[in-house]
């Protein structure tokens, strides 16, 4: 890539974990004995990983991983984006890398050639769609520094990353390079908070960059909740109020909530036919509320965008939409 | 196996290609483009399948193969069956195998350590619903003689083959061991023409096949049409007469044509809220009828839970349900 720092290539540079989802519908009884947390996503070594899988029904499989998603669904939607994330060189991770690329997403980050397979996560979706997660990390546990390419960073109008980073060290450090060379450049910081055990493990941590770096914040009621501490979710909307200059707290069937210098605006959201499960439906909002954004629009019409993208994945199995997202853009 | 010739273990025991489908949404000019006949399959090499599958959109990953899909859809019901097919043993062979064993399917063909990748079949869906496939044959290829368990053979009330197999040299020897040792055990041998150029490559072996082994066929109009080398269905149907004890012919939104002995009954079809993907439509009708027919249920009785099972997986995408069929089963 040609070194015009002024230019802007991207919308959005996205970094995240590279995974591949494998779907399968479960009952309740299957996360008790599984010990998985509801609604959540628990990471898991190689051998429960298989455990798990063994027990699982007929899976599908899918590409995911949320930032990814979110910039699948973004190129979707019409925007210029790029991933950074690692994926070993085998069969899932040409699935991963061919599904980012089918939708245009520009993905060069150099894949393992050697040490552990590319992430799955084993996505069990229940009865009422709502799915919970196990993940193994693989190939993810080993981006680091050196693949936060500089010439992506300082050629996109906004770095997207992904709370789920934060589990391991050397992504960590990746990250801290991202945000420093994004500052340098003037690029906008959004982040999510992923996941309420996520943000459980870091919350101190997630406070601070919050505080210091954070331009756009995304998070769920849970990892709202989880954040402050608190169970009640008026309580942690007045918390998050100026903690940083744009937040989008995404509340179900009940549609988003965003706050910014402009106050506080509570968006609705459309009820949808069917819910078939519930995967990506904080990536794909998280889609249409940075397209929104990186067009300008104001953050009401962003997050009615976001609602919308986020109710039309939830009418299919897995994250990344399977028809093109153009026609949500109104 | 201990053995006990007379026991039976299994209600089908299939025979076919081990296959994982990639699915994508694709326009008409896709498939002209890629020289693939519409609502057909199409083999190809792996330079090709790689070429197909660069320009192919966001895809979904799913067990498949014809037989594999019969028999998985005959488990779902409640019926007791094994498979034998060749995958290698890579992270799509895993997928494979895991499928299988998920619904409860018999598999323990060994498989190949070395040599070509598991096969897959690059299955591009148009906007009427329709299926059109590239498949790369890879490990498939490798299925051989040494490969069918005679105790399984043995063991099982019917040996179900697809006519796909014909393609390779040593499936073949495959199939005729099998065919061989199913009748020596008075076991009833049940084959689908899979294809209409599949048909075509074939016709005379299949025409010898059906007059001598063949003691239920698998059939739609156009493989019909094409064995008989005819533009019209009711005379393919009058040729089929007689041709074989039983044979079922699918024809889509109007049911199935069965003949046997007691002559022709045309057994209509429910029609379907939604069709989203006939990948699979053919191969679920032979779980529902297989499934009746080891039942000692009456052909009509067979025909409509076969078009039941069609009608079902046509409402997703992929040929593996992703939801039990047994609330089928009337």
């Amino acid at each position: 890539m040609s070194k015009r720092s002024t230019d802007i290539l991207f919308d959005v540079v996205g970094i995240g974990n590279a995974i591949v989802d494998v779907l399968a519908f479960t009952d309740e009884a299957f996360l008790t004995r599984h010990r998985l947390n509801k609604n959540t996503m628990t990471l898991v070594d190689e051998a429960r990983a298989e455990a798990v899988y063994r027990k699982m029904g007929q899976t599908t499989e899918c590409s995911g991983g949320s930032v990814a998603n979110t910039l699948a669904g973004m190129a979707s939607l019409g925007a210029r984006t790029a991933f950074i994330g690692k994926v070993k060189n085998d069969q899932l991770g040409s699935i991963f890398i061919h599904d980012l690329h089918a939708v245009g997403v520009h993905f060069s980050t150099m894949p393992l050639e050697s040490g552990p397979s590319t992430a799955n996560c084993l996505v069990c979706v229940t009865p009422d769609a709502h799915r919970t997660m196990a993940t193994f990390i693989g190939a993810c546990s080993q981006v680091a520094e050196e693949d936060i390419d500089e010439e992506i960073i300082a050629h996109a109008s906004v770095v997207y990353i992904e709370g789920y980073l934060w589990d391991t060290e050397n992504a960590k450090a990746a990250i801290r390079k991202a945000i420093t060379l994004a500052k340098e450049t003037g690029r906008k910081i959004a982040f999510t908070l992923s996941d309420v055990f996520c943000v459980d493990r870091h919350r101190a941590e997630f406070l601070e960059l919050i505080k210091n770096d954070i331009d756009i914040l995304f998070a769920n009621e849970a990892e709202l909740k989880s954040l402050y501490q608190t169970d009640d979710v008026e309580q942690g909307l007045s918390q998050l109020k100026g903690a940083c200059p744009v937040a989008a707290v995404t509340r179900s069937e009940r549609g988003s909530v965003v706050l910014s210098a402009n106050g506080v605006e509570t968006v609705p959201t459309e009820p949808v036919a069917r819910i078939v499960d519930t995967t990506g439906a904080g990536d794909l909002y998280a889609s249409g509320f940075l397209f929104g954004f990186t067009r300008g629009r104001d953050l009401s019409a962003c997050a009615a965008l976001g609602n919308r993208c986020a109710g039309e994945i939830i009418q299919q199995l897995g994250a990344r939409s399977m028809r093109p997202l153009k026609n949500l853009v109104a």
